[in-house]
């Protein structure tokens, strides 16, 4: 066991003691029997939006709609409850375990998120949120920037309301950006993205220079059964447990579950196997932190995941396994046997690499410009919420920005900052995908260290209990325990860095490349 | 129009009109939202049933109890909070339409069917029935009835016990009764059951003595998905909307949903597709009540089906359309297309109805045997609640009567008194399937007499949309708006009968066997 190792597990020991908990004041109790049914009520919730994005046929969707808003509705009012900000308050200077703090001070986020926003300023959000989709995908569709400000500057306005309700003395940005992790202090992540941004740049300036020809090699049309069959076969591969998962398609893939039942989906265009392929893997990776959070603390906060680590174990599983030649050096017979064509690992491997500088989209990005992208979004956020630039020049700083970091411009605001739905429902969300990249880099970099075995040589094995068993351990059977700094810390010995993905960035793309 | 519609719909016009629900007062508007909310979550309870059934991995049983649990705990708390008691009191004496008042006495049921029994009491009736569960499998698999017997009695004296909580003025048994369906009075649905036993334990006797050989066509294996073409293409011949609804595998078959997604399932045996195919018919029915229901009023008593009318809308599509020659001589060219066999109709027609005298089983039983295992179990059950016969006697009273009746005698328990896992829930359940038959041949000659076409034509045609619409003028869009008894009368003209299935019954199979 490493130092970093003992460091985690100490915790967990001084944590976990049965005594403690039976030792708990009455009003500790109380508060985990409420905690407990909250989790359970919106898991039930978690059920409905599977199947109604999975299995519900079309003419569900009046009933669904007031079905979950209903379980909302009644989820809302056990947590505001009155009694929950009393037994939060009686909890305050409560002798508790470390374990039970946690839970404690969780709770207590979710309490004053929720209460210290009127429920009228709730309802207002929802509203222009619902309707601003409407009007952005019409001025998506006529190209017309002009047509969606009115409505994007209200979203603002509204949200800066938000903020302000939630905590008056702080910058609303960085009170947006806590909404999605508290733990995570927004400037280290902006020192993170500056590392970022500034050594990216010049690399993808190198590999555009460098003209180099990746393998594309596929050319062809698959059926939904045939490509299903191989991603299933993929996920089972890296560990996936169908015995308490499933495997489906949807518009969007996505994970939805808890440590009992976990499930993924994927989608399938016929001519890009590879994509779909990725997003399966990626949606595994979502699904091992999920599975991997301890049953015992199901329905509390020790049981429950940390938004802004999800995105690192998506990452991982896609990138630092699926994208690696060691992995194509396992995987592509398995591949050729289900698709056909007769692969080298190294054509499999360049495919899965392929870096496009020149597209525009975020969506469709590459593992390397995806975050130049995500990188100016979050800039034009923080610039727009805090006034820096106001509503109409919107469109001119995102085409500078995309002109300065990726060079290429976008003729029509439909391509640059028309492309995205997130706006419509909040800021602040975007630097989640690339703060996990960033810390997928960093796990993995600390797995190669502490794992006695070799981790391209497991991987060439297909021996990835090791890699599940190591995230297991250090990561997800913390659920909640550890904001997420002292997590990042505890596991990796150092806080936030860009430095393994940029290292890890320059190895792989440079040799491929040849830059 | 017929006199009879003209009853039904004089009924609906009085209390539809829109302008009395605009007036109505604050309180029952009050209500409504309340009704409706508990309706919504109880609609999300039953999507997760559903998935529960259909779509969970296995490992995901034990999170979905607790997510399940959880949500039935907020809709107890909703239901029985003071408030919804000081609503119903408040509009005692109001001024509302027939409609409004309809919804007041539906809601009002319920909430004293939950008020009324002690919190304890119900978590001692969950309790027990869970662990009786797994005692009378045991039982079952070992033939001991005595091991299961004192559970049992337990069930009984704890079901007593709530019965008076609800009503202590009247007969427990008839208090059970009335959980089911309250409007049907339990002295009609005992004549009924007289009449029944007294016309077919002879017509059975004489079937058997007859000693018909009926078609048995069916030899070989048909795998799942040539089974499921075949079923998928029935309901939908049917009038089954997969717009709003699926067809599933599960366990057992079952339907599940509302007027906008109601979902069913059914289940295949290799050598046993009639079985199957059967049992989908009968789903279809259910989920064509479901599926009928007035949109307008989802969430609310009059958009919400009767129990005792359910039963009467699969057995109609299952008996009254399903298995008659005309149906038969429709579909057996399709059944041909996908089994392979080359059946004539006549023979199709036979093996849809083959009747076993000698089963022991009732879930076995065919049309005719099955409603002589229903009056059986409602007549010892009624018997043991009352205390007219002990614990003791269950197994020699049950086989007296299976010999009384049927002819034959069960030599173990496991295949008389111990073989439905009912009684470990309760009790007085039964007797609505054999009331759902009788309703069906009731109200498929009131169908015949109605419509200016000739049924037998429309179903040789497949024509079934009459059929279907008929159903929903006359049954369906009226939701809970009459008592059952007023339904029926409203519709038939006369309460509940058994004349009709018995003539039914008398013509059809006496044709078949010749006698």
């Amino acid at each position: 066991m490493t130092e970093k190792q003992t460091r985690a597990a100490d915790g967990v020991e001084t944590a976990d003691t049965e005594t403690a908990n039976a030792e708990a004041p009455d009003a500790y109790e109380q508060l985990l029997d409420r905690v407990e049914r909250l989790s359970y009520l919106r898991n039930a919730s978690s059920v409905l939006r599977w199947d109604q994005q999975v299995m519900m046929p079309e003419g569900g969707a009046p009933a669904r709609a007031k079905q979950s808003s209903a379980l909302s509705a009644v989820t809302h009012d056990v947590l505001t409850d009155e009694e929950t900000g009393e037994l939060l308050d009686e909890l305050d200077d409560a002798d508790l375990t470390p374990d039970q703090q946690a839970v404690v001070r969780e709770t207590r986020r979710r309490y004053e998120q929720e209460t210290r926003v009127p429920g009228e300023l709730v309802e207002e959000l929802t509203r222009t949120s619902s309707e601003a989709q409407q009007v952005w995908q019409q001025a998506k569709a006529d190209d017309e920037f002009d047509a969606f400000a009115p409505t994007l500057e209200t979203i603002r306005d509204l949200h800066v309301e938000r903020a302000e309700h939630i905590d008056s003395d702080r910058d609303p940005y960085q009170v947006m950006f806590e909404g999605f992790d508290p733990y995570l202090p927004l400037d280290r992540v902006e020192e993170v993205f500056d590392d970022l941004r500034e050594a990216l740049v010049p690399l993808i300036e190198d590999l555009r220079s460098a003209d180099a020809e990746l393998a594309d090699p596929f050319e062809g049309e698959w059926d939904e059964d045939t490509q299903m069959a191989l991603n299933r076969e993929a996920v089972e591969r890296l560990g996936y447990d169908f015995e308490r998962g499933r495997l489906d398609t949807s518009p969007h893939p996505f994970t939805n579950g808890n440590q009992f039942d976990c499930r993924i989906t994927t989608r399938f265009k016929p001519t890009e196997p590879f994509d779909a392929l990725m997003a399966t893997i990626h949606e595994h990776g979502h699904a091992s932190y999920q599975l991997g959070l301890p049953q015992e603390h199901y329905g509390t906060p020790l049981g429950q995941a940390r938004w802004e680590i999800h995105e690192s174990q998506s990452r991982f599983w896609e990138n630092h396994v699926g994208r690696t030649r060691a992995f194509w050096e396992y995987f592509t017979p398995t591949l050729n046997d289900h698709l056909g064509p007769d692969l080298s690992p190294r054509e499999a491997y360049e495919a899965a690499n392929q870096i496009y500088p020149n597209n525009l989209i975020r969506v469709e990005a590459d593992e390397l410009t995806y975050h130049l992208h995500i990188i100016l979004r979050t800039e034009v956020e923080k610039q727009f919420i805090g006034g820096d630039i106001g509503i109409d020049e919107i469109p001119q700083v995102w085409n500078d920005k995309m002109d300065k970091y990726l060079g290429v411009r976008p003729d029509t605001d439909t391509k640059g900052c028309l492309q995205d739905i997130h706006w419509t429902s909040g800021f602040a969300g975007f630097q989640s995908y690339t703060v996990g990249s960033v810390l997928a880099a960093q796990l993995d970099a600390t797995m190669r260290e502490d794992l006695d075995a070799d981790v391209d040589e497991l991987i060439r094995e297909g021996e990835f209990e090791p890699l599940l068993d190591w995230m297991n351990e250090n990561v997800h059977r913390h659920g909640q325990r550890y904001p997420t700094d002292e997590l990042i810390e505890h596991v990796t010995g150092e806080p936030l860095t860009a430095d393994y993905f940029i290292e890890y960035a320059e190895e792989k793309f440079g040799e491929l490349y040849g830059v």
